[in-house]
Parts: structure tokens; C-alpha cells; sequence
């Protein structure tokens, strides 16, 4: 955290140095613009509690959507993963295509067969120009309109990058810039397009686009409040940014973190607890109905991601009874190839511990070794031995580097297909004590299930030992002794701890 | 989080509309003010690159101040443990009562030596009047000064509210408002009774007099710069805030949540890269000197705060060589009261194993108890017994209520002098099984002491069981198990998550 913070402070100072240099212009385009990309400080500054209503009905608004795009993101990607995309590379490619070339179309088209409307007659204190001068970004673009003095607003929304439409869509003292029809066309075919487009073989955001189909309803419900409150001082551009942090909220159901996203693109802090109760009504009622964008995709890949809190069933359960869908398996510490060969392919099983005996003769879990790691050993084969007796780890010199064992990022890792054997391989034996994990974590057979939950989630575990109650304490530890390990006895802090522990 | 999160936004509209209603004036101060107490936004804008090194310099002396801060309200705090206010309540308010009297007197007594100074001509649009009008808050104090004209400019920081007087030092505009000597003779005072006030006996924050502390000294160093550049467009009060963040930052230790705290309360999100710098600058300087005063403060108290990593010595150790400094003792599952109350007078350990024989012979641990809980059922005796059986859990009625177990709030809980139990009572019985953990967390006792660690902190344990190595392992748990526990098997997610799987 420490770092990443150093860093953005470092590229913070040094973007916007050389911002500095560059705003003669000489830079081109470089020397705009800002880290805040949507300004909005100079708009409503004050709000009222009539307003509150309105909101309320934005963060439903945006609940539902998000809910609702979640779900029909869900059956296009499994549709495009069980279906479209199983059919080949190229099927991927056609896809794209024919999605941006109706993107384009539709983008184009839809404002040609929308009228022009006339400018406003004087819009305040506010630099805005209408049409705006040909060759600038801004607001109320002239799109193949008659005359000089009008502009299209569909095209000021569709015919326009997203970053400058969403800026259109949060100005202030632009009232009755955009009709409620264009506005509602807008919404349902971006809506359309932005399921479509989620999870085609094009890098893309969602972020973007949910600000623009949320500042686009929120606009709408912006419209009615200015109409119907004539006499406040309300802005239609406050409503589109309640909207977009809505349908964010709605969708991805992050509450804090988008907050502070929306405050720092936004640069208003008084806007803050508005965002704030939007963003809560929307997740709120979006929860109602399915889960975040980003739990839904990761489920449907198979990412075994568990929830911040274990379900309530699981207090009436203990361990044990988690583990029993599949039989465990125990390896030896010598054990010939062949055997591990056998024990891999009959199996999926990703972890296996590891059992040795004692010279009393009593057995003893010394350790989980791994799949991957197995299949590396088995592939290399550097560490084959010909005796079933275990090696002397001090003569035994060190065959492997660590990158052999890490995954690669690219591929699906080793499978034991691919691995080929000789006989005289599968004869062979292979001591597994320096390549396995020699103290994974271990819970008792008859412990909470609940508690084991947070053991897993807290600590990120992939796996762990269910084993017998253990039969006798060694040692009890306390944050006491952690302390006295960390500091070493002598020093005075520790001095001064036991006697005010004795004290206690 | 999410219910804090909700509660502030609440808090933050019906403030708002309160003090919408109280503008008129009808409700006194109530009308005034707002969420942002020092409203820098329009202060300094942009930043060059030369004002990188004063930055530097200002994180630079926060953090040796911070560190000495932190050493000075250490020795400060200890002296007052030890030795002052051991002598009784009464010590405590004289001592209160005597520096409240020591501030007051300084004061009011060193502006009055300080001589006044002439009103600067002309303060450019800012609506700043100097001398302040009477009976106003704001900026040019005029104490005891001779004419109309002229201000005192150490009463603008002494002789005011501790809020004012930081949006004073914060003021932009009022460019040579104080003089090198005022700022380093309030910065010395200043900084003493800080160290002298924390830790008596009046509730008192740290917050408000680090920033003025900080602010001082970010203003000292702001005017040599603005006098060093002078073409440049400088605010000494850019400056002032940058010292409030280095001293906070060198003092309390914390990065993030200073800097976003700093970006509220002061309303200008462009200066964030530069207060993310200096805060890590003087977190960095003082982190070599001293940990960070919430930490010192609480080691001092005896508070058993573990770092967040393990140090690096722990790699080389195992879980039984840090739970050597105590031996464990056990309890059987039925015991003597006598045998508690000699255990619990012979050592101070807070928790205890309780094992158990099995029919066939065998022991087994069947969990933790804690001090406390064994205190209270010796103090309530409704549960002793005369026969050195277990009881069935099935017969026995419930004679506690939850709430007896919980530890007071005011108080430092039981004690086992205070318990009177008679020749009678040490003769019975008391069956353990009912008011035990049943299955605290354990770890084999030679896992890595690294490993241990990070469980007690992620997890926040206060006890845990070393035990041997198992024999054998009864199961092993994925993630995979956990999450078919979760959705139950039938779920439509959960098929094609096995079908995913069985993909890869």
C-alpha cells in the first residue's frame, strides 16, 4: 500500500509538470485537460430536502438496471462461452466486427433522422457557445442542420467520444438542453449495446459506459425535477451524476470505493452524501435480485471466490462433513513413479499430504504436496532414485530452481497427459520430503465450519487438513509471547509491558 | 461498514437541511459554517516543479518533529504513570488546573508583549478586513494595539479559537500577515504545551494541535519560499496546510486515511499529490527514530498490538520454541474446586487446555477455557457438584445467562482473592465441558513461527493450541468444498462451476 500510494503521488507531480511545460501547446493535445476528468464543481451547490424524493427514485432506478444487466450479461457470456465462441478464433473476430460496424450505425444514423432544435437564446456566465465552433470539443454540436443557429441533441450524446458526451450529460446552466426522447433512445439502444458488447474479444471497460447510461436516466429524472421544482436552484447535471453513480452502484455494488471514484472525477465534495445514499439505495436493491458483475463473471469462470461472510447454515456444521465429497488420498515419502503416475490420472485432486513413519512404527503427516509440483517432478525427472530408502537431505544437492515450480502465466500448466514415461521410469522411486509443504495449516475434525470459513478467507488457503482432535497441548500461545519474540526480552518497551502486566 | 457508511450519508443530508433552515440567523451559530472547516479551494491552483525541495524540507522537519513528539509525550506519559499519578485523583486535577492556568496566562500575556503592526494596504478580492471587525471571527486581530490601523499578529494565532487561528495560518492572500518571530515563538510554546497537556486528565484530541503545530512551521517555511520566488504565484498558506500533513503524518504514522481526512476538511483535491508526498516523507523520517504514537501509547498500556508482518528472524523459528517461556497446564474435563482455585492462585495464565479420556484410554484435548469464565462460575457456584462425574448435558439446565461471562466494561473484571469459597465449596466439583471453546484454532508444533504469526493477526486471536504432528489426515478442504457448501449442490451456478472445473 505504502508503495502504490509513493507512486501515484510521483506520477501525480510529474504528469502534471510536464502538463505545465506542455500548455503552450506545443505538446498537441498533451497539455490538456486534467486529473479531473468531469468537473462538476461549478454546479448545483446547495440541495434541498424536496429533492431527496428524486434521488430515491434514481437509486431504484439505477438498482434495477444494474440488476438487469448483470443478469443478461450473465446468459450472453455463458451463451458466448458454451456456444459462439466454442466454434472457433475466428468466429471471435467475425463477432467483433459485425458489433462495432452496428456500434458505428447505429451511433451515425439515429441522429440524422432526429431534427434540429434552435440554440437557447442566451446561456449565462458559462463560456459555453452554441453550436460549438467547428474543431472544438463541447457541447451542443451541429449536425447536419440547416442553419447556423441550431444543434442536434442526440448527436451532442452519440456522435461524440464518451468522455465528451458524459461531459455534456453533467453540465450545468445547460437546462432543457436534451429532450426526453432523445434521451430515452439514447438510454435503450447504449443499454442494448453496452450487453452485447460485454465479453466480445475486445479490451473494454465498463465503467465508462455505466456512467453514460446512468447520466443518461438520471438526466431524465432530472428533466421532470427542474420542471416540476420551477422555483429552486437545481441543475439537470447534479440528477446524471446521481444517475451514473447509481447505475455504478447497481451493477457493481461497490460502495466506498465508487464514492470516492465519483468525488475525485467529479471534484465535488458536497455532492459526497448524495452520491452516497444513491449509491446505498441502488446496491441495496440491486442486492435484491443478484449479485455484483464482477462475483457473477468470476463464478461463471469457475474462480472459487468466497463471500466476506459465511452463509448461517454453516454454524450447525463442523468440518468434517465439508471434506466428505471426496475420498483423501495419502502419498508416502518414498514412493515409486509409476504409483504417482497411477495416483494423478485417476484423480483431480490438487493437494495430497504426505505420510511417513516414525522408527516406532507410528505413522506421521510430515506434509501436502502439490499437483503441479508432482507433475514437474514427474516431467524433469532429475530426482528419480533407484532405491525405495529416503535420501540424506545434506548430500543431496539442489536439482531445481524456484521457477521451475511457479505456474506459467500463459498456459494451463503441465498436465499429466503430456508427461511421458519410459518403464525404467515408472520402476523408479522419488523421495518427495524436500518439495512438499511442511506445515500447512490444520483444523480439528469437529470445529465450527463457520470458523474454518474465516480460517480460508482471511488467510487466502487453498487447503487445508481436517485431522483428529489432537491428544495432549505442547504449548499454549499468547499475543504475549508473539510480543516477546518480536522484540527480544531486553528491551526497555517489553520491561515496562510485564509491569504493567503484573499490574493487570 | 456498509451500516457506518449509510449513517454518515444520513447525518450529513439532515445536517445540511438543518442548517438550510437556520440560515435566517434564528438559531445562533447553528446557520454558520459547513463540512469543510478550512476551505482552501480558493488558495494557491498550481504547483511548479521547484517547490518540490521546500516540500521536502517541510516533510523533513515534520518528521523529526513527530519523532520527538512522540519520544517527549512517551517519557511525559510514563512519569505521569509511575510516579505522578500514583499519589491520587486529586493530583490529577491540580495538574489539569495548574497547565489550563499556564496556557491561559501565555496566552493572553505574549501578545501583549508582542508590538503591533501596520494593516498590509490593500488585501486583493478576498473580503478579508483588517483590522477584523469587532465581534466577528476572522483574519488581523487587533489586541490592545494603539490605532485603528494595525494588527497583533501573534494574538491572529494565540488569542483565538484553535480553529480560527488554523484558517488563518491556511489563508491565502495575506501574503506577510506574520512575522518570522511570532510563528517561532507561538511553534515553541506551542509544541511544549502540546507534549505537557497530552496525557492529563482532561479528554483532549490530537489532531486539532498537530495541525496547528504543523501549519506554524509550514508557514515559516512558506514565507522564505515566497520570498525566494518571487515571480512565481505562491500562497503562504499552501504551505501551512503541507506542514499540518507532515507533522500529522510524522506524529500519528498514518498515510491514507491523513491524506483523505486533509483533502476534506480543506476542499482542494489538487493539492493531493503534493500532501501524499510530504506525508510520506515524514512518515518515512520519523519511522526511523520511533514507531507512531497511537503505537507507543499503546504498547505503554500494556496492550498486546502485534505489527502487521512477522519480523524476519520468525522464518527461522518454530511454533514450540515461542510458547517455551510458560508450561502449559491442563485441566481434566471434571475437576476439584479446590484444584481450580489453587491453579488460578499459582499463575496468571489466561486460558487453559481441558482434556478428557476416551473409553478405550486415550486423552484428548476437548478445548480452551478461559481465567475469566472459571472465575465467574467459582464466584456464582451454581454449578458445583459432588460427584466426580461428568453430568449429562442433556439434564442439565441452563443457569447462566450470556451475559455473565462478558467481561465489565469499567471494571478490570474478577479476581480470584475476591472470591470467598468455603471448606465446603473446595470439595465439590465443577464439570468444565459446558463452558469451554470447544475447538480453538491449533497449529502443529513445528510450523513456521512467520505462519503462526499471520494467524493471530488476520484472525485476531488471543489463545492458540501448539499440538503434535497428526498421525493421519481425516480430510482436506478446498475451496471448492466450501463454496458447494455455500450454494447448496443443486444451483444452476454450481453446475457449471463443476462443469468449468472439469474443463480445466
Amino acid at each position: 500500500m505504502w508503495r502504490v500510494f509513493f507512486t501515484s503521488a510521483i506520477v501525480a507531480v510529474v504528469v502534471r509538470t510536464a502538463m505545465g511545460w506542455c500548455k503552450s501547446g506545443i505538446c498537441g493535445h498533451f497539455g490538456g485537460g486534467g486529473f479531473i476528468i468531469w468537473d462538476v464543481s461549478d454546479g448545483q451547490d446547495d440541495y434541498y430536502f424536496k429533492e431527496l424524493l428524486p434521488m430515491a427514485v434514481i437509486g431504484v432506478i439505477g438498482g434495477l438496471l444494474g440488476a438487469l444487466f448483470n443478469q443478461l450479461t450473465l446468459y450472453m457470456t455463458s451463451w458466448r462461452r458454451n456456444s459462439l465462441h466454442k466454434k472457433g478464433n475466428r468466429v471471435k473476430i467475425y463477432e467483433a466486427c459485425i458489433i462495432s460496424c452496428i456500434t458505428s450505425a447505429i451511433s451515425f444514423g439515429l441522429p440524422l433522422l432526429r431534427k434540429c432544435s434552435p440554440c437557447p437564446e442566451s446561456i449565462p456566465d458559462s463560456g459555453i457557445e452554441c453550436p460549438r465552433p467547428p474543431g472544438m470539443y463541447g457541447n451542443y454540436v451541429n449536425f447536419y442542420c440547416k442553419t447556423d443557429n441550431e444543434y442536434n441533441d442526440l448527436a451532442t450524446i452519440f456522435f461524440n467520444t464518451q468522455d465528451d458526451a458524459i461531459r455534456n450529460l453533467f453540465s450545468a446552466k445547460t437546462m432543457r438542453e436534451f429532450s426526453a426522447q432523445s434521451l430515452l433512445t439514447f438510454l435503450a439502444m447504449f443499454y442494448t449495446l453496452a450487453v452485447v458488447t460485454f465479453g466480445t474479444a475486445v479490451p473494454a471497460g465498463q465503467f465508462v459506459p455505466g456512467i453514460m447510461i446512468g447520466s443518461t436516466y438520471g438526466r431524465l429524472v432530472g428533466m421532470f425535477v427542474v420542471r416540476f421544482y420551477k422555483k429552486l436552484n437545481i441543475e439537470e447535471g447534479t440528477y446524471a451524476l446521481l444517475g451514473a453513480a447509481s447505475f455504478l452502484g447497481g451493477s457493481m455494488r461497490m460502495t466506498v470505493s465508487l464514492c470516492v471514484i465519483m468525488v475525485e472525477i467529479t471534484n465535488n465534495l458536497k455532492l459526497l452524501p448524495l452520491i452516497m445514499l444513491v449509491l446505498l439505495i441502488s446496491k441495496a436493491v440491486g442486492d435484491a435480485f443478484n449479485e455484483g458483475l464482477y462475483e457473477v463473471q468470476a463464478r461463471l469462470k469457475g474462480i472459487p471466490l468466497l463471500e466476506s461472510r459465511p452463509k448461517y447454515h454453516m454454524r450447525q456444521m463442523i468440518a468434517k462433513e465439508a471434506c466428505q465429497s471426496q475420498k483423501v488420498i495419502s502419498l508416502p515419502r518414498v514412493i515409486r513413479v509409476a504409483d504417482v503416475a497411477s495416483i494423478l490420472r485417476s484423480n483431480k485432486h490438487n493437494g495430497f499430504p504426505v505420510i511417513d513413519h516414525t522408527r516406532s512404527g507410528e505413522t506421521l503427516v510430515i506434509g501436502l504436496v502439490l499437483r503441479s509440483h508432482l507433475l514437474v517432478l514427474l516431467q524433469s525427472k532429475v530426482d528419480f532414485q533407484h532405491s525405495p530408502l529416503p535420501c540424506d537431505p545434506s548430500a543431496r544437492p539442489i536439482r531445481h530452481s524456484f521457477s521451475e515450480f511457479a505456474k506459467p502465466v500463459s498456459s494451463k500448466g503441465l498436465c499429466i497427459e503430456d508427461i511421458h514415461l519410459t518403464s525404467d521410469d515408472l520402476e523408479m522411486y522419488i523421495d518427495l520430503a524436500p518439495f512438499l509443504n511442511p506445515s500447512p495449516y490444520v483444523v480439528p475434525e469437529d470445529m465450527s465450519l463457520t470458523k474454518v470459513y474465516n480460517l480460508f478467507r482471511q488467510l487466502g488457503l487453498r487447503h487445508l487438513f481436517v485431522v483428529p482432535r489432537p491428544s495432549r497441548v505442547i504449548g499454549l500461545i499468547t499475543r504475549k509471547d508473539l510480543l516477546i519474540e518480536e522484540n527480544g526480552e531486553s528491551s526497555a518497551v517489553e520491561l515496562q509491558q510485564s509491569t504493567s502486566r503484573s499490574v493487570q
